[in-house]
């Protein structure tokens, strides 16, 4: 095949551009990052099923066949693929409207879920509608994040204390019954819990420093402090089956865990559950491609790669799609997966395809060895990891920065908990777009005079400058549209009905970056009004795409083009104003 | 009184700033608008009141005390408030939903959506929620009225053609029910019906310029085109009543109008009731506050008044409240009488308050004279008030200055016609807002190039200019927020993928007013990638505003300050470039 079609094809094919470039120096880090990461997502893989209400073994089994599809169909090289947090909690909340976790109903919904989601994504990047993600705000993004962390963290507690809740249908229900349950803890399995989140902790945050200043090679500090998790289920599990804590102290455990590769799934195409899981659906295809594009981006652009939105959906989509028919559920790409798994060194997708096959490994032969895992340990797990996903720093950089940022973290946070995952992200949509049009519809407007002895106007306000009783000059800092151009309007003839003998009104366009046909009529018949006061109006500085805009209507000529002038300095020489 | 404190007190009391200050000359200019207007506003005033359901004499009522309370609380000199087109309309199809029309429970509910109308507008005043009306752009506002027109026109065929029609739902069920119903026509009523058409068009176009030719004075031309409508009404009354032509030939007369003051009137308190009429309200609170206000800005700005928003909703409130207490129905500033009033000559609020005190004689003397008024006849006095409402230039204006603002007239237009009015507005607000944000969320972005010899930067696609193969200058044409910030993010990864010598970045920020949180975050997290990979990022032309922003963040440190350049001259030149 010749080469030109070959990299025709690997616009669909994103893989064959890594794959014909293979060379064998990238293998010993794809070979490394695919280890680490295997190692960190059979953990999180089981923690992550259980979070969303669903046997262990379905995590592992979304961690196979996902990761080869995305390697083969996304546009990363280092995306980290399979179950994540904040999406396993959307299923847990989604699919536990309509089915008891644990039967073969909700598992059944969770795969019909992951084919939602797969053809969502497929299609949204076929109609390239990847630039629906744009409208997610940092600030909705960090407020829903921070407060689904919290949701997720708490519903853990249950596992770590030992107790058994009613299924709670809101957060503040959840923590009314996690009070009302706490004198009924276990208290061995509370220890377990605690000691394994002290563990993690220090894993995470005091491992790597310590090891690097005994002078340890980064190669194999990356896979020490990333074992932790894997550690402490060996550990915990080997503690559980010989002092038999789960018959002497009643300790919650994995139990039973079907052995052998996944199964091939149908899953049932039932249109009344299809409508139900519809909103979930949704809410999972845009958070799910959210978090992972942001971090693909990232990655990328540090080694000048380029990630292509649309197609990132088309990978996703179809690791969705192959998680339905191979036994699992839901998946994206995981922001602290992706990361180890480019520190570690992946160069390629060949990463992905190594972990995918060690998982693989481990669900053909070690599932045995997961019998007496305490829940409490995956529980500690769970929480050590959305503990990182609480973002206090935003809040506070906004607040500094600009308060309606920060309004639209607050209102996103409270929605989230307070009305639930899908209606608070909705209201945090909103309240950021209500906030930027509020902002765009009061736009900065700048009476302004000339620095003397330059050709330099500035706002009076700000600077000493020289005004002409005769002459109004005003700059106008946004474009104009609908919602804006009355302000203007209103400033205008306010400022007309109060100087005298104004005469001449001077526009200063420079910061106008389109006029829609609302301000445009608006402006005429402003302008007619005030001719016919007797002031009479002139532009300056308008923008080329903005004039060619104008010169589609008679604008110009009902103006008159001698009235428009290239800089301010030259309309206010013209104006007699020097 | 002092004068500053009367100057205090008229900001709440408009009137007496022109009370205070009357002089004789105005008078003769009020007296002849105000009787003017009373001559247009009697047949007007039953004409409305039938579109909207209700006996005709609830238009003139819904004429005299709402007049005097907006000329007392108004900040409009000329304002004509009264029944108008569309307000009636919407009254029909809302209190329609509720009650049969012609029934003591629809003029209840009448007199509870007037009451309603009167407190949201004075509460949007009080809170200042004037800047609302601002978020229907013209192109809504354009394709409403159209589409509002056409249905108040096709709703008046039935008694064009004297057809009794069962009640309807939506417009093309009207249309379906009138084509069914043609048959059984009334000739008589519509040879009356259109030649009171064919007068009244030929009053409205063509007597004017006859007169002028003629050499009549232009204050008696006025009075007399505009009596045109009363002129119908008395020659068709006394048509019908000399040859008896409601027994002899079925034509549909008023019939009988209950004489006198209007009643004092209680409103009723019914919670149930108000639920279900306060989308209604709201709609009418907002259409109408938005037909009164710009009309009245506009004739205003001629004489250098000024019109304060949140004041005119007061006014209109008090006028609906009072509407609510005597027996009337929603009113508001009305855009034709509105116009006449002016050219007539008013001056003052007085215009209006001698237009009422003769509507009021009106209904104390003259009803009875109304007996045999044909209906037809006040269906072509509305026919013809709307198709001055119907409004192809803007569309065609639009199509040609710009295909959104044109897409999100024709959506309007179609919403209201396909999904009823309320329904209708809502979409194109709601499609408006979405166009701009789409709009605003495709940035323009221009690589620049140095116009040689010269300090100019100008794009590269679209004049002759030099460029420099490590560095890449380009100019961002838009305010940067969470919905746009990743356009310009894959502009740069891509122009730096694809340029492998790239080395500096310049961003020339002459364009943009602000940058929210999340641009911001975007930008650091882009620019530190961007260092990364071996590119530095410089700015150039950041305005005064946005720099104040940075400067609240470690923004300013974290780049560099001696990174960002006052012109983009200096900052080429800083990079060799010259």
């Amino acid at each position: 095949m010749p080469l030109h079609r070959l990299t025709h094809l690997s616009r669909y094919l994103p893989f064959l551009k890594w794959f014909l470039e293979y060379r064998s120096q990238h293998l010993i880090g794809d070979l490394m990052a695919g280890v680490i990461v295997a190692i960190m997502l059979v953990p999180q893989g089981m923690a992550y099923a259980l979070l969303a209400g669903l046997p262990p073994q379905i995590g592992l089994y979304a961690s196979i066949m996902p990761l080869i599809l995305y390697a083969l169909l996304g546009t990363s090289r280092t995306l980290a693929v399979g179950p994540v947090a904040i999406v396993s909690l959307l299923v847990a909340t989604g699919v536990g409207q309509l089915a008891q976790p644990n039967t073969s109903e909700y598992l059944t919904l969770a795969m019909m879920l992951a084919l939602l989601v797969g053809i969502l994504q497929m299609l949204m990047g076929v109609v390239r509608l990847g630039f629906l993600v744009n409208f997610l705000s940092h600030a909705v993004i960090s407020g829903f994040t921070s407060a689904a962390a919290i949701i997720i963290g708490f519903s853990q507690l249950k596992h770590l204390f030992g107790l058994q809740l009613p299924k709670t249908e809101s957060f503040p229900e959840l923590l009314q019954e996690i009070w009302q349950h706490l004198p009924q803890r276990n208290s061995i399995t509370l220890i377990l819990g605690l000691t394994s989140l002290v563990v993690l902790l220090v894993f995470n945050h005091q491992l790597q420093p310590l090891l690097k200043k005994l002078g340890m090679p980064q190669n194999l500090i990356l896979p020490l402090t990333r074992g932790g998790p894997l550690l402490l289920v060996l550990v915990n599990t080997v503690l559980v089956w010989r002092l038999q804590l789960h018959e002497v102290a009643q300790v919650k455990i994995i139990g039973e865990i079907r052995a052998g590769l996944p199964p091939l799934t149908l899953p049932t195409f039932d249109l009344k559950s299809w409508q139900a899981l519809m909103p979930t659906a949704v809410a999972i295809s845009l958070v799910g491609f959210m978090e992972s594009i942001s971090v693909a981006k990232s990655l990328a652009s540090k080694r000048r790669q380029k990630i292509d939105a649309n197609q990132e959906l088309i990978g996703l989509g179809a690791a969705n799609l192959s998680a339905a028919f191979t036994g699992g559920y839901p998946v994206t790409g995981g922001l602290s997966r992706t990361m180890v798994n480019f520190s570690a060194g992946a160069n390629t997708g060949l990463a992905s395809i190594i972990t995918a096959l060690l998982i693989a490994l481990t669900v053909l032969f070690f599932t045995p060895l997961f019998y007496f895992l305490p829940q409490a340990v995956l529980a500690a797990i769970i929480i050590v990891a959305v503990l990182n996903l609480i973002d206090f720093t935003s809040l506070q950089r906004m607040w500094q920065y600009n308060r309606a940022d920060a309004a639209s973290l607050l209102i996103t946070f409270g929605a989230v908990l307070g009305l639930g995952i899908e209606a608070g992200i909705l209201v945090g949509v909103l309240a950021s777009l209500c906030l930027y049009l509020w902002r765009t519809s009061h736009p900065h407007l700048a009476v302004v005079g000339r620095i003397e002895g330059s050709e330099h106007f500035r706002n009076v306000l700000r600077n000493p400058v020289k005004t002409y009783p005769h002459v109004l000059a005003i700059r106008v800092d946004e474009s104009l549209y609908f919602a804006n151009i009355k302000a203007l309007e209103d400033y205008v003839l306010h400022a007309v009905s109060h100087i005298s003998d104004l005469q001449h009104l001077v526009l200063i366009c420079s910061a106008i970056n389109f006029i829609d046909a609302s301000a445009l009529e608006t402006l005429e018949a402003l302008f007619a009004d005030l001719n016919s006061a007797g002031v009479r109006v002139y532009l300056a500085e308008v923008k080329g795409p903005v004039m060619d805009q104008l010169e589609k209507t008679d604008f110009v000529e009902k103006l008159g083009r001698e009235r428009i002038f290239l800089s301010t300095h030259q309309a206010m020489l013209a104006l007699g104003c020097n």
